[in-house]
């Protein structure tokens, strides 16, 4: 049961709320958010509820069966539109596409990659400065410098920055020039993480964990949501199986089952994917078809020279080409 | 390497080539097919492919590295399209339709499907009557019966049939009221089966196994292809993965991938892909953008009362809503 | 439910059950099997059991939840032994060995592995003479020729022989030649194979497919099992998994599992389960110390010439070395 | 390749060979443990070994072909003794037990396990105080304070104390009272919390990830071994794979395999292996058959109550019974 308090209930409302939930027994979690007070409350047993109904200062009482509270689409009907600022949206009705090399590496190439998005109206920008690697011995990204870089292109051209942050620590340094922070595949279960991005007001874009289930994906939103921050975005991008002939399996039929379950926006990043840089345009195109609201896309102006995936990063040339088949798709859908 | 041998060869020539092969110690497999006599080479060291050029009676010799020879993309740069026969193709560049039951049920329900069909210009119908089941206790297929019985209403209205096929002792049996015989996931190594489809003419479809490989897909076709028959289609239908939030994971990566490394048309099942009636009608339309050559979907006129596989049965009315959906985006692709 | 009818049960004492049972209104399946004959009955209503044990000719009735019935322990707490003839058990407290090559390749390697096995005080030869292959390319088997050349050498020296059919069609003519019938993770889920397996009196056991799943394993013996054949044997060769450091994973797990769940022996095949030559005798020990009732070892005298499976195959000086510490595994358990 | 220094290196040969090797233009990443000093060189090109072996103050030259370099078993060839103070050892010929309840509960609670490690002579107590959970709203640990009362009780009967650690801010805080840090399967490529953890001397003992790869642990281990700390214990532990008959899949291939590529002990977590509490010991006793270094137990006095994991912990008198049966089978290898 999720009961949503008014933005304006007195403080002896509130008091009288939970002596109330008190008295019943029942257990509560206090969740403040951007958006609202709500509390998160797990009775044990079956209550009238028209018993919490009487209280003061309650907006809505949501009755929410199922393991995922806040996340659930069982209490909020309207699906969240994430707003990243300047009118850029995720979860309204257009696709939403953030692309961009894997890794910063370069003024002129985030200078590049910026005029290959401004040319097909694209408002979001990814780019890693922060690489998890599993080899300790691989190009780990350029750091704060590479960020402080990467955000003064594209503030003055109006691009926002997605971009990945690997631990609690990092946070406040790159809050300054981040505007989603991508919590990667490998710490979908980094609790901490989770709990600290749950106390900033920025956007949070979840990659759905290497074998994550969509139960844990759920949770782990749940995760960052429980702890104040409402602006979350789910990402599918490939799970691992047994199939060695590409990357990923990207699995799809997440995307429906997705906005079944929770109210959030699902976006899919096809260059993981599958992870083969010539069959990324059909399964982006695929990802828009089964109802993504938006994509991260790999591109590069030279990925045969990017520092890392360049085996799955478009050319700008074929990121054109995507996004021109894209509007098409767009415009039956 | 295959050696294409002309239609109209001498016997002479063919006899000099294959003395020419033992001769140069190359271990050569014939494979007779409908369309052609193939010579399928595994030397085992270099040579110069010229000294095969030579020979009377050749129609062409090409290089095929890989494991996979007759199936494979590298000598049969043309798309393999499948003829059922009345002008029903498969592999061209509409998007075959293979619709109906899981399982066929009756008369009636046979009738009511082939109006749907013919309404939505479908030529193929689908529904078993050898019903591979996990447990003995379910119910599995009218067998023989159910099988004339859906020969004669589609037969009279033009519909073509795609019926499953469980051994290689039922095939004689079936062979004059099936149009393409479909090897289900659990016998997508049923070496025995493969290799008696094989010695027909008739178009076979093959179904990934349930943690098939793409790389043992193409050798289960493969077999088929070396016994003799090349009217073949690979078919996706989901995977078995660690979720289960769904039946399978459908897996649309194998798609392009299958395309890219075979010459033969690749359909998908997005019925069995994610099993849930609810969202089936975004996975075909993902499995369309994808690139796909046909799609097999299951459909009931009462999904809730059908004997096998209800939970992911379109009705009528949703099979409709897909076909429209699909007209369009056929448009723009 | 399971009616357990007495041997010497009268005709008309079995009619009177049939019609009690179709008066209850209690759809039964009978089973006559080697052992005895049962009724399977799948009540839709909770019903007084009492009624049914009022029916004379019965031996016993129980209770048995759940999906598997033949083959669950909820009915037959003992557990069954496998009487291959001559005093040579599977299931009871010895483990049983079963050691041989991959593919039948010579009288010499039967003559050599015969004498491995003897030295060791093993009864029961394994070796394929049809060898399901993922590529039509591969060696695939002596066939029957190769079968009745195993017998010879075998049955003089008092061996038993396990070896794998690939389908219906097979059986009568290996019958004279097996003492056990193996079928393979590939026809796992063959129902026509399994059906065709229920109706003969020779001992089957059955590879857990390539990711079959425990429930699946099990039903596929109740196939086995309902069709008339109780003598069966369970066998974990190893799963599909991401790893692949090996060629399966083996999941000893389902050993006490199985156990716990069916009445029938369990035996492992470490062979297949790790695929790594210098690795099988620690597999074999754990899969020993797990509580199989039987080991399937892959011999060969000179492993690195073995037609197939080379590399996961034991020398024979290797399986000395593995039969001395599973005595002195076999002291202590 | 590795370059190991010589203890007593002096500051002026340290920069001939640094000079040196910048002139062979071989890059190197130097790495200072508790045990040593060593260069690890990626060079580009082949160049002749000697070359390095003329430089003074060097105590040894590995080729390491492979992509780990410390934790291979290429170039240190005696296994890894972690010395958790007072006798207490891992990796010698002994099984080193570590057993203890899931979650840290109270202070009974700890004192009767110790109670129960004394009684069978097991020196190294598990418990958690910081709980990596699924959900939000599950049990999450005592923390800091649980902490603290578990090493006073097991210091001072001479019990190690071995917790999990969640993220890099905790390290310092937990540092004086545990005797290994764990990391969690969900921390597995947390690289972060591993190198932080590379700056301590304390034993550190990574978990395989929930569908980590071998090669994936031992890329996670070299993240601990660069940044400084050897003392690294590796933890199979059950892999998620699609079977659902137990909560993890034990993959003992896991133990010879890494024990062939690393020099590091490798120890087994049968609890979460399998998570069902009454196959637990067997799976341990396989465990110790296929050779582990070590066993982490879940124990409790009454499992039925404990906090978290109770479907899979041992009783007291389980346990007992486990150490019995442990000892035997010790005696024989």
């Amino acid at each position: 049961m999720i009961i949503q308090l008014k933005k304006d209930i007195q403080q002896n409302q509130r008091l009288d709320l939970e002596q109330g939930l008190n008295q019943l027994n029942i257990e509560f979690y206090p969740v403040i958010t951007q958006m609202g007070t709500y509390f998160i409350c797990t009775p044990i047993q079956e209550f009238d509820i028209r018993k919490i109904g009487y209280f003061k200062g309650i907006s809505d009482v949501h009755r929410v069966t199922g393991n995922h509270k806040m996340v659930s689409s069982k209490w909020k009907l309207d699906r969240t539109i994430i707003d990243c600022g300047d009118g850029v949206l995720i979860g309204d009705n257009n696709l939403a596409m953030m692309a961009g090399p894997c890794s910063i590496e370069s003024e002129e190439q985030i200078n590049d990659t910026v005029e290959s998005l401004l040319k097909n109206g694209v408002r979001i920008m990814r780019g890693g400065v922060y690489k998890p690697r599993t080899s300790p011995y691989s190009f780990r990204g350029l750091g704060m410098e590479g960020l402080k870089m990467f955000y003064q292109a594209c503030n003055k051209n109006g691009i926002k920055i997605i971009t990945e942050v690997m631990e609690s620590a990092q946070i406040e340094e790159m809050m300054p020039y981040v505007d989603i922070f991508q919590v990667g595949a490998r710490n979908a279960q980094n609790f901490n993480l989770l709990e600290a991005l749950g106390e900033i007001d920025k956007p949070v874009l979840l990659k759905r964990g290497i074998s994550g289930t969509i139960d844990e994906l759920l949770y782990s939103a749940e995760y960052v949501f429980k702890s104040g921050n409402e602006k979350l975005i789910l990402c599918e991008r490939g799970i691992r199986t047994f199939e060695s002939a590409y990357r990923n399996t990207l699995d799809l039929n997440a995307v429906p089952i997705l906005k079944e379950k929770s109210h959030l926006p699902v976006v899919v990043d096809p260059s993981h994917g599958i992870g083969i840089r010539k069959h990324v345009i059909q399964m982006a195109l695929a990802s828009a078809a089964v109802g993504a609201d938006g994509l991260l896309i790999e591109t590069h102006k030279t990925p045969e020279k990017a520092a890392t995936d360049g085996q799955q990063t478009l050319s700008f040339k074929e990121f054109d080409e995507l996004m021109l088949k894209l509007k098409k798709l767009k415009e039956i859908f």
